[in-house]
C-alpha cells in the first residue's frame, strides 16, 4: 500500500510552483501544490470552472479574491472553499519556507474536473 | 469568505470520533475527522463503496488494511488512497493529542459519494 508524505520529493530548487495530482477520477482532482515564495503573476486571476477546496498544510500565504474583494492570510490548518468562477490569486507565499497546499477540485455536480488548477 | 481552521471547534470532551463534512457535491465528500485515542471497534472493518484519499494532518495513528494485510503507522503529512472495498480499520490513534484527518471520498467515476465514512 503506497503511503506518502506531503513533504516527500520536494526539489531543492523550485523555480516554479510544483503541482501534482495525488488522486481523483473524472469528477474530482486532488492536488499537492508546493509554493516557495511564488505568487500569481501581476494581473493574473484564476477563474476556474470547478469549486476548489483548499487546505494550507504548512507555510503561509495571502490569497486575494474578487467580487467581493477580500484578502485572506492563511496559516497551517486554514481551509476554504472557493466557488467555481470566483476569481482569486495568490498574492504572496512565505519566501523562506515551503508552503504546502492540498487542493480538491470538483464540479457543481458530477461533471468532469478538467480545468486549470491552482491554489 | 468563510475561512476555517482544521483545529476549530473541537469539543473539550470527545466521547466519539468527530466527523464533519466540509465540502463536496453528489460525487465527492470532503470530511474532517478528529480522533482522540479512538479506534475502530474490535472486529470492525470499513468496507466502503468509494475510494478514500486520507491525509493525517496532525497526531498519530495506526491503520490496518486487509487483503493483503498491512499495518501503517501514520504521522503528520502522511497520506494514502484506500481503494473502494479495500477493508481497513483504525487500530490506534494517539491518546493524548488530537489526530486530525482530512478525508476525500469519491466514486470510481462520477457516481454518488454516499457510503459510510471513516478514516
Amino acid at each position: 500500500m503506497p503511503r506518502h508524505n506531503l513533504k516527500d520529493a520536494i526539489p531543492a530548487l523550485l523555480p516554479e510552483e510544483l503541482i501534482q495530482t495525488l488522486a481523483g477520477n473524472g469528477g474530482v482532482r486532488i492536488e499537492r501544490i508546493v509554493s516557495r515564495g511564488h505568487g500569481s503573476p501581476a494581473g493574473f486571476w484564476y477563474d476556474q470552472p470547478e469549486h476548489e477546496f483548499v487546505l494550507l498544510v504548512a507555510g503561509a500565504a495571502e490569497l486575494e479574491l474578487a467580487a467581493p474583494s477580500e484578502r485572506l492570510q492563511l496559516g497551517p490548518g486554514d481551509y476554504l472553499t472557493i466557488a467555481a468562477h470566483r476569481r482569486h490569486r495568490v498574492n504572496w507565499t512565505h519566501p523562506e519556507q515551503d508552503t504546502l497546499w492540498l487542493a480538491v477540485f470538483f464540479a457543481d455536480d458530477s461533471g468532469p474536473a478538467s480545468g486549470r488548477s491552482g491554489a
